[in-house]
C-alpha cells in the first residue's frame, strides 16, 4: 500500500503552527508497514484542495488527511473527497450520536453548524471522536482502489482517532509485519559510520539500515519486514551485532532513547546514585537526567556552580588549584566530580568545567575547550574535550556537547560499577 | 511572486522528525510579503523529487528547498536541481573556501566527500553555511522566471542562513523595506490576546500585527512597511504603545529574545545576582539563565535538589516543613527560595518544586502542581501554578512551563530591587 499524507489549512501552509501531524501519521504508518511516499500542505481551498487529491490518488492508493472538518464555512474537506468520489452527502446517526455525546459533557449549546459535521459521505465509515466535536471518516472505492482517511486537524483529537481506529482498520486490511531498532552512537560522526557501513547499505534491501545524525549522536535505525515479529528479529540480529562490533564501545544501546535514559535504566539496574557539578553547562546534565521519568530513584542532588566561591565553598574544590590551575582545568574537574559525590553521598559524581563562549577564550584555552570529570569507586577519570566546530552562536552545541560526554562518562562509570 | 515550500529528506517523510523548517520558512516569507501556496515532502529519492520540482514550478515561480545537501551519496537535491536547470556542476572556490574554514576550527578531518560540497550549478550564488559544512545555494533560470533556493536541512544550519542571506536577497527582488518588533507577552493565553486585538488585526494592513504562540507565551510581531527603517519605526510606535496599555505587566519586553535574556539583561542593569534553588525543574531554570551569554556576571549559583535530604542539608529546608506540609508545598518553595539564597549569598533567590508526572500525583496534589518561589529584600512571594493540560507525555511541558514562572518572578523580583 502507498501512502501520501495531506494536511489541509492555511494556518499550517503560513507557519502559524508547526506540523505535527504529518510526522505522527507517518512514524504510525510506517510501523505497520505502509510506505508514506509524499507529503503535502494545502490550505483552506477547496479548488486547490481537489487538485492536490488528483495528482496524489493517481500516484497512491491510500491518503490519509487531515483538517477541515470543523464546522465553518471554510471547512471543504469532507465535500471536496465526496465530490472526488462521486458520492453524495447524507446524514449520519452514528456521526451525530458522538457529536452530541460531546456536548453532553460540556457545558456548551449545540449549534445547527455542528449538525453539519454529522454529514458525511455514502459509503463512509464514521471514526468516533473522543477530544472534540468532529468526527473523522473512512472511505473506500474499492472500484479504483483508493482509501481516504479523514482526521481533525487539533493533533488532540487526530492522534488518539488515527492510533485507535485507523491502525486496526489499516492493519486488517495490509497483513505485514515491519519491525525496526535503533542503535545509538555516540562521539562518532554521521559520515565515518556511513563510510564504514555503505556498501551494505548499498546492498541490503530487508533489513534496511539508515543513518540518522543529530547533535553528536548517529542513530541507525534496522528495519526488516517478515511474516512475523520473531521472523524479522532474526533477520536483524547479525547485523546489529555486526554494528556493535564495527563500532564497539560507541554503541551505547539498542532502542533506548537517549544518553539520559541508558544512564538513568543503568543506575536503577545496579540501584546506584549519581550526582552533577556544572559549569559550563549550568544545570544542563541534571536538566537531561530529570528530563526521564523516574530520575528521583537515581539522582538526589546537582549543583551547578557557575562561580569560583560556590566550586570551593560547596563542592570543597581547593582555592589552591583555582589560583594556579584555574577553574577550566583537569584537576578542578576531577575535584568537582569527587565534591559533589561526597556532598551527595552518591555513587558517582559528574561534572563538566569549560569555556561555552562566545567571550572567555584565550590562545591557551579557547572556546570549547571543557573538561567531563567522573568520580567512583572503581573508574575515575577527567577527559578533555575540544568541542568549537568555529560555528556562530555555538554556545548552545558546546553546552549540549559537553552535557552528553558528561552522561556518557557517567554512563560507564555506572557500567564499571 | 508565489512560492512552495518542498522539504527533502526520508526521516521527514517517515515522521522521525517534525518538519519544522516548512513553518520557519513559511512564516519569513509571510514577512517580507512573499505567498506560500503549497508545501512537501518528499524521500531521499531523486526521480520523486524531479516530478516534485516540476509540478511545483508549473505552479510557482519561487521553490525553496531544504535538506539533501550533505556529503553523502544519498543527498542528490544540487544534482537534481541542476539537471531541471540544464546546469552543469562545477568546482566553486567560494564554496570551497567557506567548508575548509569550518574545518579549521574543528580537530575533524575534511574527507573527499566534503569535497564534493564544493561543487555547485553553474552560475549558481553559493550562501555561507555558518553552522556546518554545507553550503547552500540560490539558482535562477531568467528565461523560464524561475528561482530555486537550496538549504541545508538542519534548523541550526538553514535558519540563519535564510534570514541572514535569502531574506535580503529576496527583498531586494521584491523591492520592500519590511521592518520589524517582536512584543513578548507571558501569562496570556493566544486566544485572549487574539480576541483583544481582533479588530485591529483584521483591519490594519500596515503595520500588521500577528500573534505567534510558543510553550505559555505570546510573542507579537509589528511589521511595518514603509520607505525607511525611521519612518516604519513611527509607524509601529502608537501599536507598541497600545499593546503595553491592554497587557500591562504581562508584556515583559520587545525585542527581547527571551524572559532569560530579559531577566540577565534586569540583573546586568542593577547590579544584582540571582540564584537558584530546584526541584521538579532539575536545572532548567538555571539551564535557561547560563544560556545567556555573560550570565557569569548575574549568576553564581543553582542547586538541583531533588531529594528531601539535599532540601534539608544544603538548602536548610526545615525537616518539620518537608515532615507535615511535603516536598511539594508552598512553605517549602519558600524556603528553598531563602536558604539558595543566602547559600550563594545572592540578591534574589528563586525556587520550584512540584509534580511534574506521568507518576505521583494524588487527588490533592495532582500532576502539574508546581510552587514556585522567589526571596529578595523587596519582594518575596510564592506562586501556586497548575500546569497540566491533560496531554500524554506532558512532562517536558510542566517543567517548561514552570521554568517560565521562576523566570518571570525572579525578573519581577530585579524590576523591584
Amino acid at each position: 500500500m502507498r501512502a501520501e499524507i495531506l494536511c489541509v489549512g492555511t494556518e499550517l501552509l503560513l507557519g502559524d503552527i508547526v506540523n505535527t501531524n504529518a510526522a505522527y501519521i507517518a512514524k504510525e504508518l510506517a510501523a505497520i508497514g505502509v510506505n508514506v511516499y509524499h507529503q503535502a500542505v494545502v490550505g483552506d481551498n477547496a479548488q486547490r484542495l481537489r487538485e492536490q487529491l488528483e495528482r496524489s490518488f493517481s500516484q497512491c492508493d491510500l491518503v490519509v488527511l487531515t483538517g477541515g472538518l470543523g464546522p465553518t464555512y471554510d471547512d471543504l474537506t469532507k465535500e471536496t473527497v465526496a465530490e472526488l468520489f462521486g458520492r453524495e452527502m447524507e446524514f449520519n446517526q452514528e456521526a451525530y450520536d458522538g457529536i452530541l455525546r460531546r456536548f453532553l459533557h460540556s457545558d456548551r449549546q449545540m449549534t445547527e453548524n455542528n449538525r453539519k459535521q454529522a454529514y458525511l459521505p455514502v459509503g463512509a465509515v464514521p471514526l468516533q471522536n473522543q477530544n472534540g466535536t468532529a468526527p473523522g471518516l473512512i472511505l473506500e472505492d474499492e472500484r479504483e482502489h483508493r482509501t481516504a482517511v479523514l482526521l481533525p486537524g487539533p493533533p488532540r483529537e487526530m492522534e488518539p482517532m488515527f492510533s485507535n481506529q485507523v491502525v486496526p482498520y489499516l492493519k486488517e486490511k495490509t497483513h505485514s509485519t515491519l519491525v525496526s531498532h535503533s542503535i545509538h552512537i555516540f562521539g562518532l560522526g554521521e559520515s565515518y559510520v556511513e563510510s564504514c557501513l555503505h556498501d551494505f547499505m548499498e546492498e541490503s534491501r530487508n533489513p534496511t539500515l539508515a543513518p540518522y545524525a543529530k547533535e553528536g549522536e548517529v542513530l541507525l535505525r534496522v528495519t526488516a519486514s517478515a511474516g512475523s515479529r520473531e521472523e524479522a528479529d532474526r533477520m536483524m540480529e547479525p547485523v546489529i551485532e555486526r554494528v556493535k562490533e564495527l563500532f564497539g564501545d560507541n554503541v551505547y544501546g539498542v532502542d533506548i532513547g537517549s544518553l539520559q535514559a541508558a544512564l538513568v535504566a543503568e543506575l536503577q539496574k545496579k540501584g546506584l546514585k549519581a550526582a552533577t557539578a556544572e559549569s559550563c553547562t549550568g544545570g544542563l546534565v541534571s536538566k537531561r537526567i530529570t528530563e526521564v521519568a523516574g530520575a528521583s530513584q537515581v539522582f538526589d542532588c546537582g549543583i551547578c556552580s557557575y562561580a569560583n566561591q560556590i566550586k570551593e565553598r560547596v563542592l570543597g574544590v581547593s582555592h589552591e588549584t583555582l589560583e594556579a590551575l584555574g577553574a577550566v582545568s583537569r584537576e578542578t574537574a576531577a575535584q568537582m566530580a569527587a565534591g559533589v559525590r561526597k556532598l551527595a553521598q552518591a555513587d558517582i559524581g559528574v561534572s563538566t568545567t569549560g569555556i561555552a563562549g562566545p567571550d572567555g577564550g584565550t590562545d591557551e584555552k579557547p572556546v570549547g575547550l571543557v573538561y567531563v570529570g567522573v568520580d567512583s569507586e572503581n573508574y575515575s577519570t577527567v577527559l578533555e574535550c575540544r568541542l568549537s566546530r568555529g560555528y556562530r552562536d555555538e554556545r548552545e552545541l558546546i553546552r549540549y556537547l559537553a552535557s552528553s560526554h558528561a552522561l556518557r562518562l557517567a554512563l560507564t562509570a555506572a557500567r564499571k560499577a
